[in-house]
């Protein structure tokens, strides 16, 4: 018996703002719940795919997130990070040296997440 | 262009206690790094899903992390909470009804992640 990972979570202030970054981000399309949250689905080419779940709330980031998504591009990595920062992403610092193989980025409520150079292999 | 999700990133204090509680949780491998990390990779007949990165961290965790993953069974998901409680998992209150359809537990390191009755559907 095993999990698999079915959705993301995230805690968002500006329901909005945040579905229409990541929708733009994974090619997600919204449906918002009228709630003050929203699901996000992944094309139906992609079915089975995790979902999003933005779920409004009060609490103001604080920190580093202790879990962040790492992402891959589906064409040059460095065309999908200027793609990414023109929605509404930042470059940020978190100590890396530059040199790791991925670009560390935050959503527009300042959430990190790596675009990495490639997918991760098996040693 | 777009992105996908390709790996989870957490940050650990106690690397051998997250990777032998998420590799048992998600049924993937372990790859220690030697450096303070380790990667877990999903199993051959899921390759594709995203590998999980366990990052070692000075920091402690403060307050509910802003993401969390919601994971589904592929067996009856009482079983499963009972199988994950039985690894180290905690059930946690975050101010959930308990008639959500899904299960709020933590991690070994107090990581909220959810165990959903089933998987989200288009609606």
């Amino acid at each position: 018996m095993v999990v698999r990972v079915a959705q993301y979570t995230l805690d968002v202030a500006d329901l909005d703002l945040m579905a229409g970054f990541w929708a733009a981000a994974l090619g997600y399309e919204v449906d918002a719940g009228g709630d003050g949250s929203a699901k996000l689905y992944p094309p139906l080419r992609t079915a089975g795919a995790p979902t999003v779940w933005l779920q409004g709330s009060g609490t103001p980031k604080r920190g580093k997130n202790r879990l962040h998504l790492d992402v891959v591009a589906d064409g040059d990595p460095r065309d999908e990070v200027a793609r990414l920062i023109a929605l509404g992403a930042r470059p940020t610092d978190v100590g890396q040296s530059g040199d790791e193989g991925f670009v560390v980025l935050t959503d527009p409520e300042g959430n990190e997440f790596c675009v990495l150079d490639r997918a991760p292999t098996r040693p």
